[in-house]
């Protein structure tokens, strides 16, 4: 959680940010703090004072900038970027909210300007991501407190870095954490080409998964699917074919596959659980089509399928900093390698703010809105 | 799998009836076998040729009785129940159906008449349940193989016997192979008043667990409030008061529970969801209300909850026949120590089987049917 300082144009509503701040209380250890200068250094950010659209409560503002206490770290952000998650925190539809007034953005990379004199574990010119949602990615420069922060290496493409928090993270887990999966079998997906999707395939093919995935049917299907099959997918279906009888004769030649990850919800979800294995896995970590999962008592009975649900956030609650280091540094060497790319981006300067929240929202978007500051 | 042959009183019948038993195959395994004798016994069954509902399809018939061979056992069938399952597998709406025509019932405990000069574990007198499900109980005798047989003691009261291998064997298992409960700990069920509610009722008491019932509306709710607490309840709610709003208070007294038991789906078992502990699990076996279980998507991904199923005859074929003795001798000694005594029988004789199977499938029929030959 973040707290910021306002200094926008009208005095008056700078007084009201200000008094709502101290409202909230101040919390230095994830926070950039006041600053005691007598002229601070402002930096733009953008900050939303209440949950709603983020078009309409996300705002460009300058805040002061803190001054680096012992244990914290001046960091210049590089680039974050805009995930549906950071859209739902926004809408206050989410299993984690910070308190308002709250800069927007949960993930990206920034670099190391300065650090405090107790600091050890890192140094100026160091690459950095947030060690935790909730962080406030979305602004030029932050002190932060340095175990607010990670530090990843700066030999991987800046895209890469700003977006491994957290799809890459997701994907990962999902493959390891549910079923144990040898090379050959195979994985079920929907949402194919979000994030998460576009993590799994390339995870998933550098493990020697094959991989089944569902995208929803759309203008230039074919190009989708070039795209995706590019980065390793084995089948690219839509979800209508998906609900026809004729993908019985699909699983002669495939095997069924004994893990589903489910970003849908719905109808989509249901689809996934008739085609898996027996006594297989149906991994929930989205729900776009805001529709709950529905699943056939039949299949969790005779069937044993097992529903669970995954969230980074709590897997980084329930595992230590070197765990998800370690998780970090696994990526890493994935995409040293070339296995594991970022999502394409569109890269766009903070004042275009409006237009890439706009963006993001929708549907059948192949690129990812990222900042650059 | 059971293999009979009819002897109706239409000889014409009876000839199509054995045809369609040839073409079915003999599974002398776990079956009775056609006699070679000249004479036959004739033993009386409820029969079915094809899947309906049980009142139509369902017939008392005179079949033959096998010779007893070298690894058979003869036995006569002292007490039989209609269990839901019984009535799922005669409709075909079942995981596991039987070879057509087949003799009804899965559960019953029969008494050892002979046994065949290899068979080792029974000998005459003894009592024994089936082994597994679609074997066929509600028939006077019959000859199976020693292996389709498990012997029980005959030290408990005969309906516990007759209703051991199914209810209180789920819902032992369910209590014990989902969550790691201590005693303190809550349950939540839904279909208390079933026959595997009211053993989880008591075998949670026994094990120091405290239970949320929750029945649906009725006359004479009072009533059985009273009868289920005195099985062991601690609390028996129904289903419009678990989706009020004041149950939030409920839970200020009651820990949240880790484990849901659900028999129904649909609402009820979304219901269930709900009130379950961050990281609990809902275990699905059985779907009354026809309706798919519903999970928000929230509650997966943001509390962790896990969806599973549960099926006795799928715990058996997992299991050995040692594990399976196992589990009914823990039973046996609750029963002997009073913690677990058998559902409310109705008592009924064979040929009043369509009344019955009728009055097995009304709503809020707090006795069970069990067949006496």
């Amino acid at each position: 959680m973040w707290v910021c300082r306002a200094l926008s144009g009208a005095r008056g509503r700078a007084q009201v940010l200000r008094a709502l701040l101290r409202a909230c209380g101040r919390r230095r250890s994830a926070a950039a703090s006041f600053s005691a200068s007598a002229e601070p250094s402002r930096v733009r950010a953008l900050v939303y004072g209440d949950h709603g659209h983020p078009t309409n409560v996300v705002e460009l503002k300058n805040l002061e900038l803190a001054a680096v206490g012992g244990s914290d770290v001046h960091v210049k952000m590089l680039a974050a970027p805009i995930n549906p998650s950071d859209i739902n925190m926004i809408q206050g539809n989410y299993g984690l909210l910070p308190k308002l007034p709250a800069v927007g953005g949960n993930e990206g990379v920034g670099q190391v300007v300065a650090v405090g004199s107790s600091v050890t574990g890192l140094k100026p010119g160091d690459w950095v991501i947030p060690a935790n949602a909730g962080l406030g990615t979305w602004r030029a420069e932050a002190v932060f407190s340095e175990e607010a922060l990670m530090a990843v290496p700066s030999d991987i493409p800046l895209q890469s870095a700003a977006t491994l928090g957290v799809n890459p993270c997701t994907a990962y887990r999902m493959l390891m954490d549910f079923e144990q999966l040898r090379p050959g079998d195979s994985v079920i997906q929907n949402a194919s080409n979000s994030g998460v999707g576009q993590a799994v395939i390339q995870i998933a093919a550098a493990l020697g998964l094959r991989t089944i995935n569902v995208v929803r049917d759309r203008p230039e299907l074919q190009k989708l699917t070039d795209r995706l099959k590019n980065l390793g997918a084995e089948h690219v279906i839509t979800e209508e074919e998906l609900r026809k009888p004729e993908m019985k004769n699909f699983f002669k030649d495939v095997p069924q596959p004994r893990l589903a990850l489910n970003c849908v919800g719905g109808k989509s979800s249901t689809e996934l659980l008739r085609h898996l294995a027996p006594g297989g896995t149906m991994v929930t970590y989205g729900g776009m089509a805001k529709q709950p999962v529905t699943a056939p008592v039949s299949l969790l009975i005779f069937k044993d399928l097992k529903l669970r649900g995954f969230w980074m956030s709590q897997w980084k609650k329930d595992h230590s900093l070197d765990q998800f280091k370690e998780l970090i540094f696994t990526l890493c060497d994935l995409i040293r390698r070339g296995q594991l790319t970022a999502p394409a981006c569109s890269e766009v300067p903070l004042q275009d703010y409006q237009h890439a929240l706009e963006t993001s929202m929708q549907p059948f978007v192949s690129s990812k809105q990222i900042f650059t500051m």
